[in-house]
């Protein structure tokens, strides 16, 4: 295992410290590091808050702050955080205008923000993030996955909720935005968990994982690696086929940490002009390592469906670590 | 050589096709893919033009925009821009008020770069960046190498030429800003250019490249793996040495393409604390993958001593593809 740490035993906790000290001026880290928060809290607002295991960075630390999230939990490594972190996160941002989770679709996340949410005995309700097209049941998820369109859903209601909605309002919408978004990812190599130290699958050298979940679990299938173009054939046409119908969009090619932004800018070419052909427009677009799986070498393709509202709110400013725009 | 590309020879046409459409807001490409450009210019401001070879994305073109860069000219990879490049880079953004190159200190950027201020018949000058204090001449460098320095470069002169400032004062800035500013970098693995389809280098599984270039040029010395802890020891070591003294600091924790931000930030910790120790105080900090060098594993340290006005344009609004904040 070759990384950049010191003890796989201290690894989050190192990395938690350099991440609130580079980004002192949007967050503080809650207390025995449970969350992250930001640093402004605006009362009359309805808090958001999400998390999940570590190793997808920047996501969910990296997207707390104005027009995003309120917190975020941080679990081990692909582990899910604990009750008693959602609990303390939904203390320490509580606006008095209730709490929303947003909560990628696996059982440990689910289970644990679900128990959260009956003991903080606060006025908290959950939006589910289940944009992963490529298999319909997985390793650590019952239903499909949430992957990188969570991103999508965090802006769209983290913008709505500073312009003062209602937490049955942003419900709403934030359901309404998973709806409207499709993701489906390939692998070229596996990821090293720090704590385990080997890597949690193999490819032979010319193999690729097409359908790869975030924390490297089996896609569809394990076939010769392709052509750029070729994987995007796969990936846009799963997307559209169970959108099943084409609009306006907004493309986001994220990478999983170990595939160069060279890379991700000619898939997203390849993505792009294959949306087009099948009568998409795309309308918006993000570029880059969003959600990740550690150093995996891959990408995934998300779209989401554009309306007015959608737009406008993705549009709207932030300033979190990780996306910045308009402030 | 496991990428997502269709043909090695196809990478940088279809990559900046991508990059282009992705941020048609911020930025055209010219003619033949020879450069890109700010969609808007301004008149009556010195144009800046950067380039190298591809590879290190997102340098140079992910720092064209307002605040930055006006054009950068994208080689092959790892291989320099030919002077045509940055002749039509230089016809398409000249403001009337002279022309800044920012070269990276490697013999055939630099010679290219001079061919084409000669050829150009335009009032240009230049700054060399060299802010690698690894080594004192490399494989492709008579001198040190310029690295993630260049980004600091790069955004500071960028500001001020922003705000009017004559060439000879840019120039001037910029020359200033390399001097403040000291760099070394580490590789746990090697890069595979799409062109070679076989590794630059390479490394056992217990090794690292203390020093490494950022074309995976050889660094110091080839020694077993370190901690983090004892990597930041002896990049912060290099770098106070060279400086020979402390200050307030600008702090950028670079990664070369293929280590997680889990472990960025790790390592930002690391460096931060020794810095700190040594009578550095870290007033500014850049953590991601910004000049990096392909899919490599490893990272490099950046330090730029502060004045007031280098942190007021460190600050200044900016909008690029890869750098935004302000705007």
């Amino acid at each position: 295992m070759k990384k950049l740490i010191n003890s796989p035993a201290t690894v989050l906790e190192e990395s938690l410290d350099g991440f609130a000290a580079a980004h002192a001026d949007i967050v503080t880290l809650g207390e025995e590091r449970k969350f992250v928060r930001r640093r402004q809290l605006v009362p009359g607002k309805v808090a958001l808050i999400s998390g999940g295991g570590s190793g997808h960075e920047p996501l969910h630390a990296g997207f707390v702050g104005h027009g995003m999230l309120d917190a975020a939990c941080p679990g081990q490594v692909f582990t899910s955080p604990t009750p008693d972190q959602m609990i303390a996160a939904a203390e320490a941002v509580d606006g008095g205008a209730g709490i929303l989770f947003i909560v990628k679709n696996y059982e440990g996340d689910v289970m644990n923000f679900d128990m959260a949410a009956e003991m903080a005995g606060k006025d908290i309700m959950k939006v589910i993030t289940d944009d992963d097209v490529a298999v319909e049941a997985s390793t650590w998820s019952t239903g499909r996955r949430g992957v990188a369109g969570t991103l999508v859903v965090e802006k769209v209601v983290g913008a709505a909720a500073e312009q003062g909605r209602s937490l049955v309002e942003l419900q709403a919408l934030g359901t309404g935005v998973n709806l409207a978004t499709r993701s489906m990812g390939v692998a070229l190599t596996s990821c090293t968990v720090p704590a385990a130290g080997t890597p949690t699958f193999t490819l032979a050298a010319d193999e690729m994982e097409m359908g790869v979940g975030i924390h490297g679990e089996p896609g569809r299938r394990r076939v010769a690696l392709g052509t750029a173009d070729e994987i995007a054939d796969e990936m846009v046409g799963a997307i559209h086929e169970d959108f099943g119908r084409s609009g306006d969009a907004l493309l986001l090619v994220n990478g999983f940490g170990g595939t160069p932004l060279m890379e991700l800018y000619l898939m997203y070419h390849a993505a792009r002009v294959r949306l087009e052909q099948r009568g998409f427009a795309v309308r918006r677009s993000l570029v880059g390592n969003y959600v990740t799986s550690l150093e995996m070498a891959g990408a995934s393709i998300t779209v989401t469906l554009l309306d007015d509202e959608i737009a406008r709110l993705w549009d709207a400013p932030v300033h979190t670590a990780a996306l910045r725009w308009g402030l």
